[in-house]
């Protein structure tokens, strides 16, 4: 399928704006890296001080090319490139890349061409990257659109490939992005293209994920932003990347305070909340990782390996403390390393000799290798319903010596029953990486980020899209009149929730103590009693709560004792009355929020309750809306979901009710994201299945205008 | 300091027994590797079939060499061994290293020959490692006894040596050893020596790590270890190890189900419970780390940089994107990255373009190397008080270029004010490694594992070793009589504790109906009432609790119910009667136990109570017993340590009462190890400060005789 990027990646002719002869200069290195890197397409250097560079002919401007062109490289001072970029629109130019710094990176008057650069692009349809980007290249079509040194062709060490799949490479930092690029290449991993966002006056990160999403070429891809700044566009490939099943491994920065400062800085972008990015990413089944070398294992393995269809791994190897070390390693991770059946024990052990072990780990030792018993059990374990996995532990250090024959091997890979996963103790040889590659194979080299690799490898395996939240299904009723006010009171908050078609227990709002009576009628005992004030937002501060009342003479007593205590602790606050409620039955105690974030709106929180929220940072965060299914989702992502599940011996909590109160919380946060700010419920009670839940405490925040 | 293993280390001569001409064989590959290591002592090689092996005088037999030999390397057959090692100890050999496989490691007779061989070195004071080891190797002396291909000389890639001090490494896995050498040897550590333990007949790895301790030579110590079997002598080196400051960094594996299983058979080793050598490690200060990369990484920082002084780090970059990951990643850590004073951002900015940053991260450009920020601002952070650490995150892939001059780095590096780390996000070329060795600088090249190296060198250099529990402090009562029954009930633990001195509030013990009216005069109301029985350990589950009894009335009714309520659930139970107790104020709920480990003896353990112990797996252990001061140490370690301190505005609980009393418990359970298996007090209620504890509930658990 055509994409509009299509001629920006792959471009028949390119144009280079600076091309220079001195190759200790960034323009001159750009055309040398062009045509060292074999671009089969026609290439255009634009200089008015040359006749020509390097035996192609070079032209004083755009204009004077007078054939298309697909993209142009703009590589100039960066108070001359908006007038060139205006040539090249001129020209029909369909698309430019801007290496030049000194934009919105530095601000002011800089930050404004920029802001120009962007119009010109929405005004012209040229597309435009950058500036202050480091270009791209294309593996698969040799197109070097950039000055890293990390495209650099070296004859003396030829590129290695070992996987089928190829990786796609987004990233808003170029350095980032080719850095990735370097240590990928180094295992082996074979690339469809690296594309560094930079400023991203038009085209941006999400765009470019787009490309790759939909791109035939890219199997897996890697994402590393500070902030997404075109995020329709990202949520779009985000979504489709979910639905077509193509793997993305996003490593997101900015999430400290130093990191956050330094990223508003940096390529002036939002680093924005990473609670909010993290929710989105687990939304759409993004494979989060924070570390680059765990990030390209994690891409090692998905580009290597068919999907596994369960947990259970073997770990094989040729010694015994490293396979120890290999089972301690995806064990942590939560996968299962079960003891293999008597059958293929049998199987395994007539392969081995006496000091060897069959069970997982197996412990094939280094007379295995010699007597081909290693290569056996792989073969072995590779088509037994044992196990979903294979890790080989072993050391591939020799620069002589391989404990495999690619005849033997590579059939196992090709065949691709299951995952079969290389990892060595000591440093791989170049010798070792050179053979398993022309197998099919990678060799690892950090046993944590392969046992986290697959422990990801596993998790994508199972993960399902959430259907929508069907907005639609639920349509609140109009609950703008309860917005009229800047501040909300409990009761006020309530009242909107019930609006909303939230069930809520009967509650009564007494203004005058002769109301009690019939209160108490309405709610029977035991009583629990509150003050209700838009200027007292903590209640219990001000001595305002009163609960378990149990007799009609407490009740009288208390409604005096509350708004007496409020009056003396804030005299200034218009007090609404007492809120009068029938104590809940007792539940386990959860908290439901909802907040807007600057980049993605309305987000939907719950988490336990009580002082563990906020100890254990134990909840979990989504966009707004959710469905009943994805609430009930995040609701097994808590680490305390036991409690819910029927924990010691409990009733096992009525989740479906709770999973339906966040589905509706998160549509109503969402359908009025311009007038709610926030949502919380904390507590709501959920009672034991088939009993529902019950809102003891709820309080929404307008949004100030 | 003269240390028995002296002659074992550095031998001034060595018989080679089984030394062979065929170098694709192991005893061939031995004596090689020693000539060409230059192991600069006498070498006899022994075996009948040679009178000479490449120009070296071959022996018979040890008898015949006649010359006094300080290690015999043994790798002969396994049923021949013992009779080669009985020669060698007539022949006045001090050590011996096994190479030889096939003893403990097969069981059944190759295992008993194993024990005549421990039972020989015991009777002749000849020192034995292995059998079933990949022997040692010594940097420092060039004593290569091992036929490790890690050790190999290659002429082409001449040793990195980047720093000043060395490393030593003691593994019970030969083959983990060896590769941790051969990471460290790639990033340019000095080793004094690598010793693997193999089957530990005689020498272990404790009186190893014990030589490291003492040893001038070695600096930071990489221990890997599956299964202590010299305890005593592996805790007094942990301790001198505390004592001297010298740090030890820890691998243990064999902590998940499929690695204990695989120790177990695997040189026969007991793993044991992971969480008590967890406690062990945090006593004496070991830095845990379950990744080979990790380990060698905190290897790499510790010896190069000096100790920090606080946990501020400067991170300094020439790439936004790379720095912000940077500060990212030691922030998650726990460290900081403070803004910089405006003194020092002022200074740095004047090195920088307009588009750097001097805020932290500082962002120096890649101008900034050119222009000398780089190096300008790396002065200016070593000796500023704003940071304690530096950490310098750029690309080193070149292999021509580098950003620093060995004139100007190597003073600051040399002037070791604190330390410099470097993170290279490409991965580094060897021109750059060795570039930098000279400066004393090690390129590492995995940030996770850097910001945990920095961490862990933050945390190290605040240890402190915990003073001595002082059991003759408080010493208990002899509690004997309260141990004469196989199984102790409630009211049986807590008269034992009271015994031993341990405070608790006052119950009774009530028998006949008649008796309940003293009982409530004693304890006031409300009271709680539960059934006593040694049959009976889950109280709650035959009914057989009640709390909060306000009225003499339901204290008689609840007195008939609970007995006959035990009675119909338990019908064979002996009853003793109701415990009829206070009900206690309220309180934080913490649990505290003891256990028995097989390797470490008795355990303290401390969590706080309720769901939440379970859930989230918030638990500290020790080695029991502990002072006050350090049972105060262990609570701090708790997630939960905020509720302790007075969370949410509640009154801070009363630690020093609870300290006292975790104290108290270790000093008992170790006491009475041969007699208490476990105690568990569960929960104990933490009042307000001072006004002290509440054991709510206790049992003991007498050992099995």
């Amino acid at each position: 399928m055509p994409h509009p990027l299509d001629s920006f990646f792959s471009p028949e002719s390119i144009a280079l704006i600076g091309a220079s002869r001195d190759l200790e200069k960034i323009p001159g290195r750009l055309l040398s890296m062009l045509r060292r890197n074999e671009f089969p397409g026609r290439i255009y250097p634009i200089n008015p001080n040359y006749g020509d560079i390097d035996g192609l002919k070079c032209y004083p401007s755009i204009a004077d090319v007078g054939q298309p062109i697909d993209l142009a490289i703009v590589c100039i001072p960066a108070r001359t490139v908006l007038g060139a970029l205006e040539q090249c629109a001129a020209a029909g130019v369909k698309n430019a890349v801007i290496i030049s710094s000194g934009f919105a990176e530095e601000g002011g008057d800089s930050a404004a061409m920029q802001d120009t650069i962007a119009a010109l692009a929405k005004k012209t349809g040229m597309r435009i990257s950058g500036p202050n980007a480091e270009g791209f290249y294309s593996e698969v079509q040799r197109v070097a659109a950039t000055f890293s040194p990390t495209v650099e062709i070296k004859p003396e060490a030829p590129r290695l490939i070992a996987t089928r799949r190829r990786i796609g490479i987004v990233a808003q930092s170029g350095g980032i992005g080719f850095a990735i690029y370097h240590r990928a290449k180094a295992l082996g991993i074979a690339l469809s293209y690296v594309v560094s966002a930079g400023n991203e006056s038009d085209l941006g990160a999400g765009e470019f994920l787009d490309y790759m999403v939909q791109d035939s070429s890219t199997d897996v891809i890697l994402l590393f932003i500070e902030g997404i700044r075109d995020v329709d566009k990202f949520l779009a490939a985000a979504r489709r990347a979910a639905e077509t099943g193509k793997p993305v491994i996003v490593t997101k920065v900015g999430r400290s305070g130093a990191g956050e400062r330094a990223a508003a800085s940096h390529t002036a972008s939002m680093a924005g909340w990473s609670a909010a990015y993290d929710a989105v990413f687990a939304k759409y089944g993004f494979i989060v990782s924070n570390d680059l070398d765990e990030a390209v294992t994690i891409a090692a393995v998905l580009t290597t390996s068919p999907m596994p269809k369960g947990d259970r791994v073997a770990v094989l190897t040729v010694s015994g403390g490293a396979g120890i070390w290999g089972a301690d390693t995806v064990s942590m991770q939560g996968l299962q390393v079960p003891e293999l059946s008597e059958t293929i024990q049998a199987e395994i052990r007539a392969l081995l000799p006496s000091y060897g072990t069959a069970r997982n780990p197996i412990d094939v030792t280094a007379q295995g290798v010699h007597s081909g018993g290693l290569q056996k059990s792989i073969d072995l374990l590779s088509v037994s319903d044992d196990v979903d996995a294979i890790l080989v532990v072993l050391s591939l250090s020799s620069d002589t010596r391989m404990p495999f024959k690619q005849a033997e091997l590579k059939p196992v890979i090709d065949a691709q029953h299951k995952p079969v996963v290389f990892y060595s103790y000591t440093l791989p040889s170049d010798f070792a990486r050179k053979e398993l590659a022309a197998s099919g194979a990678v060799v690892l080299s950090g046993l944590t980020h392969v046992g986290v690799a697959m422990r990801q490898m596993v998790q994508r395996a199972s993960f399902k899209l959430a259907p929508p939240a069907g907005m639609s299904a639920a349509p609140p009723c109009d609950v703008s009149a309860h917005l009229k006010s800047a501040r909300l009171s409990e009761a006020d908050s309530k009242a909107l929730l019930r609006e909303a078609g939230i069930a809520l227990a009967d509650e009564v709002l007494v203004t005058v103590k002769s109301a009690l009576d019939d209160a108490i009628a309405r709610t029977g005992f035991p009583i629990a009693m509150k003050i209700q004030s838009r200027d007292i937002p903590h209640k219990s501060e001000v001595g305002g709560v009163r609960v378990n009342i149990a007799t009609k003479g407490e009740v009288f007593l208390a409604y005096g004792a509350l708004l007496e205590s409020a009056r003396r602790h804030r005299p200034d606050a218009a007090i609404q009355g007492v809120l009068v409620s029938p104590m809940a039955k007792k539940g386990v105690e959860i908290i439901i929020g909802t907040m807007q974030d600057a980049t993605f709106g309305p987000m939907i929180m719950v988490g336990l309750g009580g002082i563990t929220t906020e100890l254990f940072k134990d909840v979990i965060y989504r966009p707004a809306p959710v469905s009943a299914t994805e609430a009930s989702a995040m609701l097994a992502e808590l680490k305390a979901a036991p409690l819910l599940g029927g924990f010691r011996g409990a009733a096992k909590a009525d989740i479906p009710a709770l999973s339906q109160l966040i589905a509706q919380v998160s549509v109503l946060a969402t359908a009025y994201r311009d007038h709610i700010s926030e949502i919380e419920i904390n507590p709501v009670l959920v009672h034991p299945e088939g009993q529902g839940v019950t809102i003891v405490d709820a309080l929404v925040v307008p949004k100030s205008r």
